[in-house]
């Protein structure tokens, strides 16, 4: 099966966490908006968003292709490509607590979107910038360390001690963390040092992921765009106490 | 089977989209939380919350007993309810779409809840009143009619012409959607007066939901809790434009 993945070709925002899973298994897909051509590109992204002919229209991107089916919304990607790309275990009990770990993530992904955009998406952050400082003071004081205690308590909890946050082998969760540490190091860099001392079974997910090979290779490829200020994670140093 | 929720007993609340779907069902359950005795209460919940034994602990409310299973996150919820509940079709291109559209939900409401709290959780509104004020704006202006938008449109491209937003029968999105305006009525009664004439299609669905039998029993009870200022949904008149 090929998979087509649709998403803005300039950030790795929300499709990233799909990316990274297809990356990991060498899945066969194509990155539909940013390759150029026929029926390639964001316009053909934009098409797929407006088409009325859709029986199942998408709400945004990332919107993943798969032969007929098209899905959307970045959890429910992964709920989809968990078993197929072997990254989550088979019982319907671990299905379930995988999602249940990726909603959370998602919903880690979409307040630290809002710290740069508390007011409104259609604002650019410098005109809702004395707001998100306010908002930033409480989201690294208090959101981070709740949210990343959560998952350390988690992953130190797995019953079989796998160092991995479901069952004993990698899942799409683990690259989905990885992903959320190094977003969180990119934006909030000192509030990362000061706080990861205490969430090591994190840090050590994070490197293992990142160390894997075929994941190491597409971080050091040109297929990795890289962190910037159009993105979900935001490096803007008054935001980072 | 005898479900069993978990949800905090004074708000509807991410509660009542599960509430809903097991009222209209006329499911086995008890609503733990909203009990007291022995094992009953907000204490036990707690409980769960904090248990250190628990293998799949939840990061927040409402949380569903099911057996052995333990099961956090609205829309995971739904998604293992709605086949045992009938309230999803068998298909698994179905499900994953009546999925999505439950998780786009869950993106209004998170939406929704913080027009009153842009800033932090852990704060009141009124020390946060002045950006509510200014988010809300944005909201009623651009968003409400963005996302009612989007559900009139999918609502109407549902090529089985049912009425009902997935396939031929109602689903538990059906449900979730009249939870949704009926949420937004209340919080934005001014700004639903003037969108909802755009949007007939899912006003039809809302009332032919609510006069369901069972839902409607459901809703004239006591075991409704009606809406609040401890909710999701908030009348504060100077958010509603």
């Amino acid at each position: 099966m090929r998979y087509e993945l649709y998403y803005w070709p300039e950030i790795q925002g929300r499709g990233e966490f799909v990316r990274i899973a297809l990356e990991e298994t060498r899945a066969d897909y194509v990155d539909v908006a940013r390759l150029s051509g026929r029926g390639k590109g964001v316009r053909t992204m934009m098409r797929l968003l407006e088409d009325p002919e859709i029986g199942h229209p998408p709400f945004a991107p990332p919107i993943l292709k798969a032969g007929k089916l098209v899905i959307a919304q970045t959890a429910n990607i992964l709920l989809y490509l968990g078993p197929r790309l072997g990254l989550v275990p088979k019982a319907e009990a671990s299905r379930l607590w995988a999602h249940q770990l990726q909603l959370t993530i998602a919903d880690v992904v979409a307040e630290t979107h809002d710290v740069h955009h508390p007011i409104a998406g259609s604002l650019y952050y410098h005109q809702q910038k004395r707001e998100s400082r306010r908002r930033a003071g409480y989201f690294t004081a208090e959101r981070m360390p709740q949210w990343l205690g959560y998952f350390e308590h988690t992953l130190a909890g797995n019953r079989k001690g796998s160092g991995y946050i479901v069952g004993r082998a990698l899942s799409y969760v683990d690259l989905s963390i990885f992903q959320l540490i190094a977003g969180l190091r990119y934006a909030f860099p000192k509030t990362m040092q000061r706080l990861e001392p205490k969430y090591p079974g994190l840090v050590l997910l994070h490197d293992k992921v990142a160390a894997r090979p075929n994941l190491s290779a597409y971080l050091s490829s040109e297929r990795r765009i890289p962190f910037n200020e159009n993105d979900i994670f935001r490096h803007y140093p008054e935001l980072d106490a």
